[in-house]
């Protein structure tokens, strides 16, 4: 089933081909055609490629400044190099004729096949790569080439390090070694002082008779060994690359492991590689994979979305974040936003708690950054960063657009003034132990979020003596392009909600933990007083209501004073395609077009709070005058479009989400600035607008709850859902919804079913 | 004595001369030599001249906005028309040779001569015309050319409307008429709806020898009597016109009182009419001229600046403001800005204090229009106008500058968040009530504009529930290039002001007038819990103080973190010479570099509260970060400078503030918005300066005291006072200080000189 022009996917809805070689296209497809496992990403290009194909492997964990100004991951020389040439004639996908690239979802492997004509010659080339989810610093890559004609080519096979980098080199000198068959390239970060290590071996056989090199070459920042190769027709010669790569923030001496992990790598056949790596992606599959029946679109966009999803997540670490464009590149500096906590983090909690809950304690291991962050702006508690790293300090520049009218960088105060991020961390651990009933999360990490957010929120609140009532001045909300505004409905809810949950987990620690939260008390400092002033801001905080004759939510104070247009009128006052349109003096400042769903998201994380009629009017509101140029505003109109009964207007808020990356809908370049890769909260929006949305999964009043609502178009809806020690299959037809629980599980689960509660034994499915 | 190139004073001090006819000086000599009386402003130009040239008439209180966006007053058409034609050769200033223009400050009297040969006569045209203080309707001009040759002229003489208007076209109807010899043009501003009315008559003889008119003729939005002129060799022709301006807001019927007004001054000679307003000349000067010896440009600025605040005063009206830029021309909308209060009302409370009782009674008349601004902000109370004409409604624009570079309206908020105009109302009317002890305008007018302004303030200010105290919030100090700033140290001093005197004015009337504070009170809903609250607030207010190390009060809340940096470095990053410093994303907003004073406003305003060495720390830090871009600036530096004793930096600032438009140093326009005209502010300031700063007049706990210093230029300096009910002349020179108490003091008069407490009695002179 073709999706664009060029990109196709087969009726399995596994598997996603490119055809064809468009420079245009390399940054999209590049990022979606990513191999990696939450440690790495590799991006999808091909391996004579080089830096200006966008070719890059990112590590986590690897953050440095090499401009002075942003912060980011570190991209690795490119262990998985293999060019061939025919004296100065190159052979590459950029020449080759029937060029095709493909992902396989499920394995997470990536392909690659072109033609090319050398001298007569009809040569095939066949690359397939993958990064190891059983040893996550490896990398297999296996090339082929076949020629119809006799041909010499000279093989080169090694590291390159003239990869992208979005901003500076971050490996300002990198010493490259051979060891024996092992080639090495090992650099440390100017900035911070991170080592990070490649090693990689590349075998080289004709038809299966293995050739040593002639040379090992260092020049141009790359080290490879050069094999000649002479063929005769139908000759076959294979290139099989076994790679790693380790910092020193995983182990002591990372070059020496990398080197290690190839030498172990190069023990096992590739297909026994692909094979260990597999059993992982089953486990993974079998709890996560979504299957939409009568709609290969939707099917195969909702698993390039879980897949994608979960290759950001650093399911392997409870340190770090997952980054808002995960580690398909560089952009957003490989870090969390708010959007791990409402997006990325809630479409595990019924898949993969673990992962939801290592992401969860990475914010407490971040609580130090954040409390510098708030006592740095004059605040108390916890401050979490825009953009978040590994230490939990903000990365956000002052500057972060420009203004590309007069080349000046724009003081964008995503970084200062953005503030929901804390409440919102707050709330989505609310869910996680709600949901999962993780108490210890909570006596052991999240009662010290809490209470540290619930310190800061206080401390950021200031009181108008004369309405009596609490505000939250000067910030922005979600919609971005609104800066410097006042009580943001969406700020105000959530921080009313993050008050309550502290308050609460006080008074639950009180009496289940009191020990735990006597120590915790007296390391915060913290007295009944100031719980007692908590709730005093809580119960006098403003919560802009729904306008009672037009159910109307104002998005902040004087929202409606501003001049109400469309997003196509506004568009038609850039001056330059790629202005930025917020802050300070952008097209849509003035006006009531929002970049993304803002009173939405209220709606949307306060599912149950407001009446269908709110949700109506909210919704025929905001949408229009959404300009939706963030990717993460779909999933929340559609979860209200849902809401509110409006399932083709659902449907296409899902199909927007789930092919921001696949159709390449997002300007990858917007104020001068590069927030071009894979969108990980639409992936992760995607997810929960599946299986939260149209499945129904909901947890009510501490029940597992399925209310779906099944597209037209949609024959069935099968999902997993991990509920506490259960594990249940719900299968959902436009007559049907059918919950089997698993042979294992412990006892009955209890699940109501629309308004039915119904209990379902282990080993048994229960039919509605 | 020559100012510039151009322009020179005579040894009196009060005749100005510029020598020349130059188009790029049009704005600035116009503006300087204006004609005015308080009622209106005739710029000067010379009687052929048209709106190229920048000829108005502008008249107070015509507020009209025609252009949608600049609510501004109207420029009446021009009744003092002269143009002299031979066939197609027009005679005038911009054709003639040894042109030079004057103004004669002592009677307010504008004069013009250039020579032109015609044909080979060598012709001599000769300008003198006044606006009359005696009926402030009135203009009256005398035209006279002198030919050595026989020459025969058409003289058109008459009233043109194709006058200079700023922001389109207020009269956009005009019916002109002759009554008889009287011509009269009548118009109706297009949205206000006011009817502005000019008469004028004009008068042609030869030799003495009266001409009739051959004809009217009324074309181009010009109607004049067209009169043919036969000269001989020698003879003079005379062109005396006498003309009137009356609007509806003045009278019913200002057609017919202009006509009536014209009537009657034909009925005198021109010098019967120049008599009667030098009379009233002589009394304001008795009341206002400082004579400085030894320095005649100090002298001539500081007597212009004298006369510039004096004419754009509208003494007779007690509901009319002051404007930034006077009558002499439409900038800044002939409204009142916080300058009225801390420059231009200053200047009379020791000399003229009624007509600062008139512009207080003003303030008043205005109460329910800033009482409509804070209600539309959604604050309580009384929230000036940041620029207020006749009804105290904001006429301040949203958008006010423009981004040059990319033509874009910019969203100032000179009107929404510049809230210290309200305190500073209060703290002048604090001054006044101080200095001339008038109780009554306390109980009529000022307690009330207090307790107004005292509940907007309450209501403005936020209380940190951490901190326990009330910060200001999100406001411009008087430093605009900063909007968006909290706690502004100018700002919190004064709102501590205000908020005191209003209770302090309370507990007063509570003793001294109890009915009267009993009826306001009713009337305002006014209750002692309420003015608790404000105890409570101005208590609890944060005022930034002096860091004890460095004696550096903070500009504002992080002021200090903003880039360290110098005006010059930061004009070299203007990409255009005319862009706009500030708000948004100017070159100085992320700079410590400030458009004017700021700190030094408060080190002023609040003269004796901070100790010597804070002012000199704060004068050295601030002063060379200042770029002065505003008339405000230098006057609030030179106070400071003086008291610190340093007398030389004290008198560049006198100087650069006397000379701002005599020297035209600053910008006519900036930002793409027409800013020039007469600083008015400046003019103030130089007076308050010489007198206040130089004199050393000032009110020290309820007496008057006078500690001089005089710069080592000045031989001396003199100026009259009025204080309460009596009259002072006080003589400095470098060796004595001599009080001169007048003959008619109703008993003698207390003074500090110094440290010495005085008396000196009615009649009587005291030398120290």
């Amino acid at each position: 089933v073709q999706l664009t022009d060029t990109l196709s996917v087969d009726q399995t809805g596994w598997h996603l081909t490119e055809i064809g070689w468009n420079p245009d296209r390399a940054v999209a497809v590049g990022s979606n055609f990513l191999c990696g496992n939450g440690y790495l990403g590799y991006r999808g290009t091909t391996p004579e490629q080089g830096a200006e194909d966008y070719v890059a492997l990112v590590v986590t964990d690897t953050y440095d400044c090499a401009d002075g100004l942003w912060r980011e991951l570190t991209t690795a020389p490119n262990p998985l190099f293999v060019a061939a040439r025919r004296g100065a004639g190159p052979i590459g996908a950029a020449m080759g004729d029937h060029v095709s690239t493909s992902l396989d979802l499920r394995s997470g492997t990536f392909s690659a096949r072109y033609e090319q004509v050398i001298d007569g010659a009809n040569v095939v080339v066949e690359v397939e790569r993958f990064a190891s989810y059983d040893n996550l610093h490896l990398l297999a890559q296996r090339w082929r080439l076949r020629s119809d004609s006799a041909l010499t080519l000279a093989l080169d096979v090694g590291i390159d390090g003239q990869v992208w980098s979005l901003n500076g080199d971050h490996l300002p000198s990198t010493v490259r070694t051979a060891h024996g068959d092992v080639l090495s390239a090992v650099g440390t970060t100017g900035e911070s002082g991170i080592t990070v290590a490649v090693a990689a071996a590349g075998s080289v056989d004709v038809n299966g008779e293995l050739l040593e090199a002639n040379e090992t070459v260092d020049a141009d920042g790359r080290i490879v060994r050069r094999v000649m190769v002479d063929l005769t027709a139908g000759d076959e010669v294979t290139v099989r690359t076994t790679a790693a790569v380790v910092s020193s923030n995983d182990v002591g001496n990372p070059a020496d492991r990398a080197v290690t992990i190839v030498g172990e790598g190069i023990e096992q056949t590739y297909d026994e590689l692909v094979d260990a790596s597999c059993l992982v992606w089953d486990r993974i599959w079998e709890a996560t994979d979504v299957i939409v029946e009568g709609d290969i679109v939707s099917q195969a966009s909702l698993r390039f979305s879980a897949y994608h999803n979960r290759i950001s997540a650093p399911a392997h670490s409870d340190h770090l974040p997952v980054g808002a464009r995960g580690l398909s590149c560089q952009a957003y500096q490989g870090a969390a936003f708010w959007d791990q906590e409402i997006y990325n983090l809630p479409a595990f909690l019924f898949s993969e708690p673990e992962i939801a809950r290592n992401l969860l304690i990475y914010r407490h291991r971040t609580l130090d950054g954040a409390r510098r962050k708030a006592q740095r702006l004059g605040h108390r508690g916890a401050f979490f960063a825009w953009i978040s790293g590994v230490t939990g300090d903000e990365l956000c520049p002052d500057f972060f657009f420009e203004d590309v009218l007069t080349g000046r960088p724009i003081r964008n105060h995503f970084n200062v003034w953005q503030m929901h991020v804390s409440p919102d961390v707050v709330t989505t651990i609310a869910d996680y132990v709600h949901i999962t009933g993780d108490e210890d999360y909570l006596v052991d990490f999240g009662a010290e979020i809490a209470f540290e957010v619930a310190r800061f929120l206080r401390s950021f609140v200031r009181y108008d003596d004369v309405r009596q009532s609490y505000h939250c001045i000067r910030l922005l909300g979600p919609d971005e392009w609104h800066e410097n505004v006042d009580d943001n409905a969406f700020t105000n809810y959530q921080t009313h909600a993050a008050l309550t949950f502290a308050i609460e987990t006080h008074e639950r620690l009180s009496t289940s933990h009191p020990d735990a939260l006597s120590d915790l008390s007296r390391r915060l400092d913290l007295t009944d007083l100031e719980i007692d002033r908590w709730r005093h801001v809580r119960d006098h905080l403003v919560l802009p209501g729904a306008d009672p004759e037009s159910g109307l939510i104002e998005q902040f104070d004087r929202f409606f004073e501003l001049e109400d247009v469309l997003p196509d009128t506004v568009a038609e006052r850039l001056l330059d395609p790629e202005e930025y349109w917020g802050w300070p003096n952008g097209v849509a400042v003035h006006t009531q077009v929002s970049k993304q769903a803002d009173v939405a998201m209220l709606l949307w994380l306060q599912r149950n709070r407001f009446p269908v009629e709110v949700l109506r009017a909210n919704y025929h509101y905001y949408e229009p005058r959404c300009s939706h140029a963030s990717s993460l505003s779909h999933a929340a109109f559609g979860m209200v479009a849902l809401d509110i009964g409006e399932v083709e207007a659902a449907v296409r808020h899902f199909r927007s989400t789930a092919t921001i990356d696949l159709l390449n809908t997002n300007d990858a370049v917007v104020g001068g600035t590069f927030i071009g890769g894979i969108h990980t909260a639409a992936c992760g929006g995607t997810y929960q607008l599946a299986v939260q949305g149209f499945g129904g999964l909901q947890c009510l009043d501490g029940r597992l709850a399925i209310r779906p609502v099944l597209p037209p178009d949609w024959a069935s809806l099968t999902y997993p859902v991990r509920w506490r020690d259960h594990r249940l299959s719900v299968a959902v037809t436009q007559t049907e919804i059918a919950v089997t629980a698993d042979a294992a599980n412990p006892g009955p689960v209890e699940v109501t079913i629309g308004d039915r509660a119904i209990s379902v034994p282990a080993g048994e499915s229960v039919t509605v």
